[in-house]
């Protein structure tokens, strides 16, 4: 299905929290006002062909596929894997596999989108998959966060792996021959924190094709200090989350308060604008969209997909891992 | 050295990063105005003690010990127990201990206070001694946060006896019977998450003296939902730092935006008003202040000290922990 121009999209139409099918609909349209070359295959239930067939766009950018199961997003990773046949999750990435769609974009949980995209597209040989985030740290300015969730438990030769796919994928978007490596802890100094960080940063320090630059804390992580920050996926997402939480708190104030905070905002912390985690690690291209994200914020994670499709992210990281 | 009315706060003055000597002085005096019945004994080096004699308040409200030694933040326990004899901040504690002061108040490295601490102190009967803050959550609502980074490495137990500190601190501060008790975790299903923070879970749902309302993501940390927030030191100081650096990245943003962001912050996010986590587990009162406060904080710190020593604080969560 690949040529010069196209990207095939796979989207996973039914996860995410309360999924609403006008609202996803209306994500594929303007994805598609937005990159005109993008095709979306959308895997859903009937509600959501209807709602695509009543927006108003081009019908050729699309293409729906019925798969009406929808995953639950805490479901165990075992049922997961041997139940659901027919969902769309499972569909969007068979199509990948199967050379049908360049990259699949999901809302759905966390773990049951890591344990089928293992499954089905499987493993880069000794790497662990992490999701990566992308973080803004400045005006047009990005850090990759690895891992973000994808793993509840991880031992210090993950984190390693979680170093070289964050260097390897942060080469690829940026062309920056040595990104900056840190690794998230508590302090800087060399004998703070846990056994985990010291004995994964020694790990990133011998690995001569990774620039590791010690560790970082969590007040800088938007701070540019980092091209890469490095940690497992448990305080990963505390600690994303609790950003979020705070970027809430200021953009809720009551009254007019909440009108200030709007004009105090700073343009790169608008959430939106970089929705869509990359899972990396595996032989194909997934991308996890915020639960909670609107239309916006999905149209944005499929015309990312798109870019990370066109720049061939996963035969790119597979290369520079050969290196190592 | 107690009586009625007056409250003596020992401070240990070298603490902090690039401590100086006039912002040290300036927080006493200022802590001083602030509650009249206070007095500050104040461990620190000759520049401090010309700092105080150059701030213009009463001579009585504060007494100066010499103790010029400083210890590093990030001093390896076992030579801060074994050195620094003369040092500030275990001259301010053996006060405590010796009861010449009722608390001590340190801006000094976590981790020599807390070993300090314990050793000078003694540990409560089968607790583990840990960091509790104070975090914001809506308008004259605070919420504890157990435990800030006094445990590198905790186990399930460790989380149990957290929580049981927390509840009675909470207890003791609010006089609410049966604080919410909720575990960090990365999401609010019970089968999510560490291995660590499910045992933990379990442990205090079957402690009959806690109301343990489950887990707690970290996006919510400043929504009011939970009273006491249990976490082990590493994610607590992660998730905490991590919201200060959102914080100060809409502070600090670049021309007019500061502008409105100083008027959009909701004034319960003002830092220096909840300046001073508590260190609890140990026989004494002990405070850790910010090592990055300004004048300000330090003075909200000793003055919230002061609240503590008068409501029998220690005394009070022994009492409650027998009831366990």
């Amino acid at each position: 299905m690949k040529n010069e121009k196209t990207i095939t999209v796979a989207l996973d139409g039914t996860g995410g929290d309360n999924v609403d099918a006008r609202s996803v609909a209306s994500a594929v349209r303007f994805a598609c006002v937005l990159n005109p070359s993008l095709k979306v295959l959308v895997f859903g239930n009937q509600s959501l062909k209807l709602a695509l067939a009543a927006e108003k766009f081009d019908q050729n950018s699309y293409e729906f596929i019925s798969a009406s199961e929808c995953i639950p997003q805490d479901e165990e990773p075992r049922k997961v894997l041997e139940g659901y046949k027919n969902s769309a999750m499972r569909k969007a990435i068979e199509a990948v596999r199967d050379n049908k769609a360049d990259v699949i974009v999901s809302s759905g949980g966390t773990g049951p989108l890591v344990a089928l995209s293992r499954h089905i597209l499987g493993v880069i040989e000794g790497q662990r998959p992490a999701l990566c985030a992308r973080i803004p740290a400045g005006a047009n300015k990005f850090s990759f966060m690895v891992d973000l969730g994808a793993n509840a438990i991880s031992n210090s030769k993950d984190l390693l792996s979680f170093a070289k796919l964050g260097h390897c994928a942060y080469k690829a978007f940026y062309n920056e021959s040595a990104p900056r490596v840190c690794v998230l802890n508590v302090g800087k100094e060399r004998n703070k924190g846990s056994l985990l960080v010291k004995e994964a940063r020694d790990l990133i320090e011998q690995d001569n094709n990774l620039n590791c630059c010690g560790f970082i804390e969590a007040d800088k992580l938007f701070t540019d200090e980092a091209d890469v920050i490095v940690t497992d996926g448990f305080t990963g997402n505390v600690a994303l989350k609790s950003a979020e939480g705070v970027a809430s708190a200021f953009l809720n104030a009551p009254g007019i308060k909440r009108f200030f905070s709007k004009l105090a905002r700073p343009d790169w912390l608008i959430p939106w604008q970089y929705n869509g985690s990359l899972l990396l690690g595996v032989n194909g291209l997934v991308i996890k969209s915020h639960a909670s994200a609107g239309k916006e914020a999905v149209a944005v994670a499929l015309v990312e997909a798109a870019r990370c499709a066109s720049m061939n992210l996963v035969d790119k990281i597979k290369e520079e891992l050969k290196k190592s």
